[in-house]
């Protein structure tokens, strides 16, 4: 398992007011209990989180991941949070976790214990497992219904569709369902038939020249990922493009990925048991990319 | 708040193998942290829970409740519990609450630590809060989008419709929404314009000499309250009937409630700010049986 673990308590100041001063981190024992069992993170999946990978201590898509922290609160309506003690959290860990090329951190904050009104926040870093075999040889992928409209988010914002929650049951169901299929992921499908995101990860396609994905406003997480991918689009000749797009898109399309913080970019070899082609140079140029990012 | 609370956590055997034996319970201090921030609880909502009223010592409902909570490992490929350590557990903090009218214990049980084989289990009891305003007032609803089609359990098993599990950040969402339209609790409604439940209850309804409930097909909790409820609606002079409803059938109907464990039977007096009519003598004779159950 993993040898080199840290832990920090994140402490906001009183009232949790975005800003405010006095927010304090305190090392802790990974080791060691530190949640009440009356803590809404593990008794209602309350809270958010955000996974933020680390090159040789440095995080990668920081800032990104900081906003999109800060607008699943919004979305949670929690505390807004004290953005400059969560980006010091993310340092100090990454700092410790210097030596190793590829690691990550967590970040998480909780609405607290229920009744209690100080939210609970935390942010654990470890080591990164190998990816070197869904990054060159790829993934197999299946498509699972999500059971949403593509038009949640906007009419029914209480589904919290798009905000990055603790309340993970699904994901972690829906890829039992895709190993039952003999799968490695899954590449979620809205009720009315778009295409969606996996579990922890952002659709990405290449068509011709284009790098293409979904839009978040279909209710799904804005990737931080796919974000930096698509600035360094022009490196490799791309356009990169939002736009809904469907199976039939990603049966035609030239390659396929899933995008996500820690496992880079993963090429999609096969949907649903149908193999598909998948572009080994410009996979290894951006997972370069991606892995060479300072910031 | 709560001056008397209790806490067990509840420790499988080896496997967490049904009918094993060699699990334990061990008293804990519910004021002392117990969950570690990598217990999937707390990063997944990846778990399984009832909540259990207490009637002066006695749980109410017991089998109902565990047979619920066997029902939910399953949909989410959790070990079996060993319902007679669960069972053990809820009746040992039934007895420590047995000087109270009305008390609780929650059981959650949680894929554990990520990466490791063992169940993380607790039950946690404490005193009720009074429901006066509730239980002959009444509460006012709001009809919110639960997104999903009434058939997802039978389709989409892996979006765990009808299991009750920790990732209840939706839950918690509605009610705030509630909150914000100056309402008290929410009835869902399927994408496909059927009733389904409320957050944390079964919605029941009267129509003539019939009490009605929809099907946990639905992709709906089967309820534990409304099950009792119904055992016993011919003390009523009624018919129970379980069948899909529509808003209409609710707006049409003679009397509604909210049913849950704790909270027992709410009527219903308001639907979206709209008033309708409450049945104060069978919600209270239907409260009188529930609080004096004693199985």
């Amino acid at each position: 398992m993993n040898t080199e673990e840290h832990l920090l308590l994140v402490v906001s100041a009183a009232g949790g007011e975005a800003g405010s001063s006095g927010g304090r981190l305190i090392d802790a024992d990974p080791g060691q209990p530190h949640l009440s069992v009356l803590d809404v993170a593990a008794t209602r999946g309350d809270g958010i989180f955000e996974t933020i990978s680390l090159g040789a201590g440095h995080p990668q898509a920081v800032e990104l991941h900081l906003d999109r922290f800060e607008r699943s609160a919004r979305m949670l309506d929690l505390p807004a949070p004290d953005r400059a003690l969560w980006r010091d959290a993310v340092l100090t860990i990454a700092a410790r976790l210097a030596a190793h090329d590829e690691a990550w951190v967590k970040i998480v904050l909780t609405r607290g214990i229920e009744g209690h009104p100080d939210p609970t926040g935390w942010a654990y870093g470890t080591v990164s497992p190998a990816f070197r075999r869904e990054r060159t040889e790829g993934i197999d992928v299946v498509l699972l219904d999500r059971g949403l409209r593509s038009d949640v988010a906007a009419t029914s914002p209480w589904l919290l569709a798009g905000a990055k929650t603790l309340s993970y049951a699904i994901n972690r169901a829906a890829a039992r369902e895709a190993q039952r299929r003999g799968a490695d992921d899954v590449v979620f499908v809205s009720s009315d038939g778009l295409l969606l995101e996996g579990p922890t990860a952002t659709l990405v396609l290449r068509t011709g020249d284009r790098l293409r994905t979904p839009p978040d406003a279909l209710g799904i997480l804005p990737g931080t990922t796919q974000a930096d991918l698509f600035t360094a689009a022009h490196l490799w000749g791309l356009e990169a493009v939002v736009e809904p797009l469907t199976p039939a898109d990603l049966a035609e399309a030239d390659a396929a990925w899933l995008v996500s913080s820690v496992r880079h970019a993963a090429p999609i070899r096969s949907v649903d048991g149908v193999a598909r082609a998948i572009d080994a140079p410009l996979t290894a140029a951006m997972n370069g990319f991606l892995r060479a990012r300072r910031s």
